[in-house]
């Protein structure tokens, strides 16, 4: 066997770069916070694997909010601008955020997409992050509530198997339990889960296909504005 | 507004490491990949989003094709040994690698994790990718096929959101297939999704928990084994 020695000075030398970016960050996340808050914005950001339902819960959230106050969305990928055309279907002003390589969301990018948007005009961003339930977590934002998505299909221990996410996250919401009993998911064991690696943590069931659930999804976000209202 | 400017300096920096751990990556992958050439086994490895179905998938692979050659699996995650203890009921050796924060395996991870298993012993190494449909892309792990999995319930359009992967995978498997109908799964409108993204990319749809299509995958892992035998 001979394969190269392991390159420690290149990880190290990674992290030291890392470390650096996620400094900067958190800079631009903080600033961007700041903004939000003298134009009384509230921010609310989403993370979820892929398929766990991101957009057809935002999609919902926005069809019934708008009417209540104004909102807008931002939306990263990868590719495709498939997830603000779906929105667009809410009518409300919606903006893609296309990653390239990158596998989740950073502050400048966000802020890169707000450039030409009045913040005054607006009560609640919503901000979903490209598909990956591990880098995101690391990102900062400038968000106030960051919720993170899991779907029934996807099995009770995912909290368990990427605690990082749920650790930095304000809300775990259960999605596609209209698909629960099909797929025979355990709420108990999931809260559970949840529970392990963060006690305490509020979680909400819903299904945004049928609807369930969505009311007591909206009232949590409503006191949490009021409560963290700027 | 006074964020603090662009860090494109350190933006450059982190892609010139990035790039040079790729090219480290890739050069224990080679080293990985003749290994297995001179003992002898074929390596497969899964990537999928969290939740995809990759492990029950491989449950059920390893234990049809135990009877029948020597197999044996790595798993990577996050945190947890849940799908070593899994895999475990299928009777075979299995191995948990646990990145801790890393959201994709690397070639020395599993250069690692084979330190005290006897190559000779084996037929076919299974290597299960940290649930992301992002990073893991950029990782050769000297495999001979790679397979892409992404579940009826994450939707049709996920080729599109997420190419990469599709571009580095050998084989497409459309999973858990019964609950098609049940979340109104258009397969005309996913083959194409991923036949856009790349062209007579091989596609399998299958049900690990029916077993539906699981004799069409193995048939196909044993006429591409045969056809790489090294």
């Amino acid at each position: 066997m001979s394969t190269p020695p392991p390159s420690a000075k290149s990880q190290t030398r990674m992290v030291e770069v890392r470390t650096k970016i996620l400094k900067q960050n958190d800079l631009v996340a903080r600033a961007l916070r700041e903004r939000f808050q003298r134009h009384g914005v509230y921010v609310v950001s989403l993370v979820s694997s892929p398929g766990a339902g991101k957009t057809l819960f935002l999609e919902q959230t926005l069809s019934r909010l708008r009417t209540q106050c104004r909102v807008a969305a931002l939306v990263g990928d990868l590719a495709t601008d498939n997830d603000a055309a779906r929105l667009a279907r809410a009518m409300v002003p919606v903006k893609q955020i296309v990653t390239g390589t990158v596998c989740h969301l950073e502050a400048q990018m966000v802020e890169e997409a707000l450039a030409d948007w009045n913040l005054d005009d607006l009560d609640i961003l919503f901000v979903e992050n490209v598909g990956n339930l591990v880098c995101p977590a690391s990102y900062d934002l400038g968000e106030d509530l960051r919720l993170v998505l899991f779907s029934v299909t996807e099995g009770e221990d995912k909290p368990r198997k990427y605690p990082t996410i749920f650790h930095t996250a304000d809300l775990a919401v259960i999605s596609k339990i209209e698909l629960a009993a099909a797929v025979e998911f355990d709420l108990e064991a999931a809260r559970q889960s949840i529970h392990a690696v963060r006690p305490g943590m509020p979680i909400l069931e819903l299904s945004a296909k049928t609807g369930q659930g969505m009311e007591a999804w909206l009232n949590f976000l409503e006191t949490r504005r009021a409560a963290g209202t700027h």
